[in-house]
């Protein structure tokens, strides 16, 4: 198998702990795709994965697989025994309940302000991201407050209960660790979210978690530009 | 089970075709919730989902699933026997690729159109909304034209193949059938979609479709409104 990612960023890293998760890191084939440069944008990365985005992984029949929910079912489903995805219908439903407010109250609003509230990547992704950059700042501003607000439900729910889907690590809290490490990054994080620091120190020492070479979600580029 | 709902709308009748295939509909007590009146954006009903979406499942524990994959993954693994969700890692993965890019590529965007490019559902809902309707057109009008290359790359897809994840109906199609009804509700359709119609077509013949009390995907509350 292959998968075409750039380390260090949340979407990457996320996939990084399923792998160590699995045990299988050793076999991937990892090919990196130049971010900076958009290269994810262009019509040879688009053909793999439409919707233009890291990571996509690369099947030995050359079928293409793309967003994380899909690779880690794949990923956590391939030995018959799923530890991240659930196994119960209830154990199911709370994992991708969770999985996706992790994603549309912290991850993706993130992603929005990251590429339009702040200079993003720079000048070569912006021309996709955000051709009108001075007039998206408030969308941008405006997802970065989202993000803030889903940080603090988290909290809530992690005062409550120590893993974001009840009382075991599973997808959804790799995702919010993406998000965490992704709002910490830029400045984004709200203070005294005490429930929260503990889950992430925490989970910071869950094996997949330490072992993964994705666990730095601190990517050289973005300290390279300052962030 | 409950169910928090509207009918005819398009995220209640994804569930309610899930419900007809895994002939689950008499199992389930369903509560209706004004959207109009903007029911689910107060606080009685944002305790059962913080995204004060519909719908929501409510378990007989109290337990309370939102997110549509998330309800289709606890209803389809009920009997054991899962048929919209996928039973190899190849198959969950293609499925739940396809479920996030119908949601991501027409669903979402469209609701944003709807609620900030047209009256949506009228002034009290708009509160929560799109409280700078006239400020927000823009985006709504960019959204709607992504859901229209959304509905084109999914007439492109089908034109190689049966069904959004290969050649079994799954969870996918119903969230797409569900979008190119919306889409067709708002007069957001591109012309000459030819597969994507025959597809419709077909999907809408078969036994869950036919048999949901979802299937008309043509809210009343939109009729009244002169959509």
């Amino acid at each position: 198998m292959k998968i075409y990612d750039r380390p260090g960023f949340p979407n990457p890293s996320r996939i990084r702990i399923v792998l160590a998760e699995k045990g299988l890191e050793s076999n991937i084939e990892f090919v990196p795709v130049d971010l900076i440069a958009a290269e994810h944008k262009q019509p040879a990365f688009l053909a793999k994965n439409p919707s233009g985005v890291l990571p996509v992984l690369e099947l030995d029949d050359g079928t293409f697989i793309s967003e994380c929910t899909a690779i880690t079912e794949y990923l956590d489903n391939l030995d018959g025994k799923p530890t991240l995805t659930g196994r119960t219908p209830r154990e199911k439903a709370l994992i991708h309940m969770m999985q996706r407010r992790a994603e549309s109250y912290v991850l993706d609003p993130l992603g929005v302000f990251f590429h339009h509230a702040t200079p993003g990547l720079g000048e070569a992704l912006r021309a996709f991201k955000s051709p009108n950059w001075e007039g998206r700042a408030d969308l941008g501003r405006r997802e970065g407050d989202k993000a803030k607000g889903g940080l603090k439900y988290f909290d809530e729910v992690l005062s409550k209960q120590p893993y974001l889907a009840g009382n075991t690590f599973s997808m959804a809290d790799i995702t919010l660790l993406a998000g965490l490490a992704f709002a910490e990054a830029l400045g984004a994080m709200p203070p005294s979210l005490t429930a929260l620091k503990q889950w992430q120190e925490r989970v910071a020492a869950l094996p997949p978690v330490k072992n993964s070479s994705g666990q730095t979600f601190l990517p050289e580029d973005l300290k390279r530009m300052g962030y």
